[in-house]
């Protein structure tokens, strides 16, 4: 059964509490719920994991080489300036869908760039916690393509 | 019945001709019968209209005001400079979801920053045709919920 | 008896109804009712036109040479890239005033810069409708002056 | 009976006199004589004030305070970098219409920005003398409305 | 029978009376003429338009996918900001070959750049009406070279 | 006894009555009480002075030359552009610490930025009429170490 | 008894013995006696916590938002290019202010913003370890305004 | 007699006292005691005066409008930001010479251009007290070609 | 009869070897050759000389002053940094014509500005060898026409 | 006998798997072992450390300031935004040299500055897993010296 | 006798012929005769030398280490951009005043700042060919004093 | 053999004399003295060129294309702007090292950039003399290992 990483970055954990207005009422783990969920209706497993440190999403990523077929990642605001983030995500094989529950291009100026992105496959955001949904759906879609 | 509109921007009537290594081998034709069939599933109705002329664009955008629920908006190069194109989703009242076949921030640079985003809910790029789908559902969902 | 071209461009055909906060509650329509009432005390005429699109706002202007004392150009949001509407301006003969219902340097960072008034020869903006009939009656007069 | 100020840059002592290729013949006396002529026509007062000094000019509109209803500013090239007459203008209730003999964006680079436009009601620039002419009676018309 | 596109963009339907110190008093008709005359010399033949709309320009230079070897482009202003025009050359598998009567670059900073330029094949400026006889032929010997 | 210069630039003289949601309801002259409350209890005797013109400004740092032990500047705008006031602070002997009311680095971008800054030994932002207050208590301690 | 959080970044821990020029000679265990000796005073209690680690700053500021009534944040080097760290501060209820012990504006160019300071309350620095004191007063003294 | 106005700015009052290694140990009379020395050799008057004021320079500039042959000004740091001074430069008759102590090209980047510069006639910076001597000396040379 | 200078710039002496794929297999030499076939053709004489030495192509430009008609200038990467380049071309008399093999602009950043096209009459590019003879062709008509 | 710290940053570890075309194919720990091997050649030790974490890098800069007499340091992408690794860097008493496998100057825009390097004694970059070798025998000599 | 080095960089050979309007018509001779003159009178002697090669201005200023008590550059416009002349500069003990003609802060944008400057002692322009008159004076004068 | 060749750039012929702080005391003699030692220790020649000429430094990597396996490259301040230089070594097969004595990064901004470098296979910098040592070692590793 194919595995797919789901990573959430710095402040995702506060997720449901931190700024409702421009993050929404749902919490990390109420996503985390629906996307099981959502895998087990497409026949895949997903593991979910949060950090606020760089340095444990890049050794996540690393990790999951040996057993993801493709990853979510919500970067959260590294997503501005983590080009060790970016080495990361070109240095491992399997495709990476960038994931953002605001659309950062309609927050302040430093958010309207991703140097996260060019190693990325695709992108999703401004749905809040659909969001992930979505960009599951379609990764897994890419993963059956190729 | 909901109506959605899906609006395509300059040069995507040669999806599935144009550089099919960036943007694939499906045609617009195709997407917007997949569109349709998706639209059907969910019980809306989409209208799929395609222009290289900022100016219809813009028309097309106002005169949905009376009958859309929400729109697709796959403005091409135009996202990048186009900030009449931005004042135009910025003036209609139903939400705005940008889609994009390739993902731009993997690209030249200028394609790094789109300037109508920020009048836009939510965005999905990078999956190919399949953006669109995953973008129908979101905006789909998006309705829904208010 | 002088002829002047009212030009209105992208989305201008929504004032009264996009944005009221920013652009007020005045239809485009009251708005060249009374530039042609203002018009007739001071003896001239004015040919009003709107387009959403960069090319037909270049043809009127092209157009009008023939018959055009002068003209009030609301360039919309093209005032901020479209140089080939400078150049139009640059290109005719008669006097171009450039005229904005709201102020764009109190707005988003991208409107603080015209590259349209470089070839017009005054401006008005931030008087909502007033805006219009300041410019016109300033265009008359310098239209008598010369 | 409601007072306007008029409040003169630096420099503008010498319109009439100084580069009248750019700023015109009329002499700022002039200016004031007309802007006086027009107030009465329009049963206002006008008090006219020039001065050199930004921090003469950021008095001048604090003590306005307590007696305008709204002022008509000519900062000169104050106009491109005193941020403290940008914030003179804020800290005050009266609208203030920034006015300019020239059009500045089509001269020097660094006069296509006015730091205090932003707090600034509304603009009025490139009419020469007239350009005050147009910017009290659009004044007026401001106080009218509300 | 080879056949070339001519396609010159916003303003040049002026050329011969717009300006003429910047652009000669040739006009755009004399310039086709002498482009015909010169297509008849080498055996081909030359389809010449003209269109002040982007939008137009994109459809003409889809619509010669079907029977063009190649293209000259005088882009006008929208060489400057245009990225979908750009986009619309990139798409087609005809050679481009961009023309101006003067030297942009000797002009105002904004046009020392253009932006359409990376999908040209090849570039001849600043020798009037010439520009256009000089690219025809570096055209068409191009196209006989491959 | 030691004495210690109070400077307030433009537009503090407002202060209290001036956009009360970023400055706070305090007035000039309460600060100055409480200042002067805070020097007695420590056994120093402050000056505090107002302007609004940069010269006079620099008059008083200059002036201070012969008597004072130290200064507190709240420049206003001017913190933002005037580097003849830098020059001023780098040209005395004593110490001269920078206080805001607000944080400037929270408002608009051009307040991020100070060029006094350089030229001055600490500072202390954001805490109100407060901030005067710690700057005071501050600077002492540090003159008392020196 | 209210709480608050005393954060130290990264080189922080080498504070008294790491370029003593520029950061003087008391260590961070004395700043953290001295904090502990002022709290007692004021009838309050601190937490401090030094880590060179981003993530583990924004795990303790998370952690904090249970118990501490405000913070000290020291970010270090982290307040020029952390904006996760910036997230964490904007994601909690409580006051932060910023602290640093040289004036970072007076140093090299990049020091001279802090995208972490628009997310905070307040900011003192440049009084060497003085700066934790007057930091601490001034959050007291804010906490008991409100 | 030609009467020639030398006119000192902002901080230039403590030249010989500020920053000697920067601006040398000769005061600021001295400096007007040697010109008036050389003034009285060439057979012309010197009028020197001094001001921290940037409204004062621009009076000073204007008043000697009705009696000036030219003008040596060293405008201090309003070099860097006065575009106030420059069009007061720009609107005066008589030739002006830019005169600094010391060469501000290397020195703190914010000096490398002086925006007064392109309004005067010729520039001596960098030697000293003697720099005024030599464009004294130039000016009048200048003055005797004309 | 007429004699122009063909001037080759640094690392041109390699064409026909250098990165073929960007510069043609084309050598110097036979460039040359075939220049010299159309300049007798067109009843001209070529004069053509290479250098890695922007000093020589200096010294070259000026030397022609006396015997040159015009000139073509392929000034290889000097294009985009050599100033002293560009005063040489201003300075002489005679028209030059900037020629490129390559189309810059469609390759690294750098080079899609020439500092020295703005002194420069006409430009061709990206033709290969071509460039030359299409520049060799448009000079002489252009030298016919005046 | 002297010690040495090796230290690899963030997504070294995958160093020989990763992207094998720009790093090549050998693997951490066949550097280790190479550098391992020189040291004991050299009379040396080294400490070879390799994290993803930046707050960890700091922590062994710092932890080795007890017994390194140098270290080299590959720190990655951190090299272009990690201010806090610079300052840990300039925190210690004992050289740091930068070391790279590829040359980063010939890769994407991003990389071409080292933010880490001004703290750094010297740089070698470029020779692939040589880098290190080369570093680790200039470190030495260098340490000679002294 | 002292020996003083006066060095002229490229262009300036055809001084007296290119463009009179910005250089005057005062040949390069009849500046040097003039020089030689000057310096008679102050009892030293002038070597001048002319190059339009960066390297043989950077080799004559090397040379002249053994002999020259100082230099006079004009660097024409390697100013804007010789790095390498900049370090001839800085890499030779005697002081050197930079010159120039015209006044390049008044002309073109890229002539607003000299690269060579800060490696300078003085700077003297604007003058015509009196600028080297005045700059050998100062540095004779500069000479005698240390 | 193999050949090797060593091309120093502008200023280098001064080293050991100039700035002995920043460049040390060796001279380019000693230098190149002790690279003929390790070049006859691995069994290689080298042939060490130095000029203050572009143009020349252009000329030997041309002329080196007959008989050289690699080169070092140290090409002072021309790494900062000479294009020329980069599309020289870009022009040559064989693999050329980038060299310099000092740490550019660590100097003034000018500095942290090297044009050249990205046609470069790699680079050293900041052991002083031992820099080239290090480079020629490496470069003839890279050379056994092709």
């Amino acid at each position: 059964m194919k595995r797919i990483l789901i990573l959430h970055g710095p402040n995702l954990n506060l997720t449901g509490e931190r700024e409702p207005d421009v993050y929404g009422y749902t919490t990390l783990n109420d996503i985390d719920t629906r996307l099981a969920g959502l895998a087990r209706e497409r026949g895949v497993e997903v593991t979910c994991l949060q950090s606020n440190h760089e340095g444990q999403l890049i050794d996540m990523l690393h990790e999951a080489r040996t057993w993801a077929s493709g990853a979510l990642l919500n970067a959260g605001a590294l997503a501005h300036y983590s080009y060790a983030l970016r080495d990361a995500v070109a240095a491992v094989a399997y495709p990476v869908i960038e994931v953002h529950l605001s659309l950062p291009a309609a927050r302040e100026t430093f958010r309207s760039i991703s140097v996260v992105a060019p190693a990325c496959r695709a992108l999703v955001s401004g749905f809040g916690w659909r969001s992930y949904m979505l960009a599951l759906w379609g990764l897994l879609d890419l993963l059956e393509d190729s």
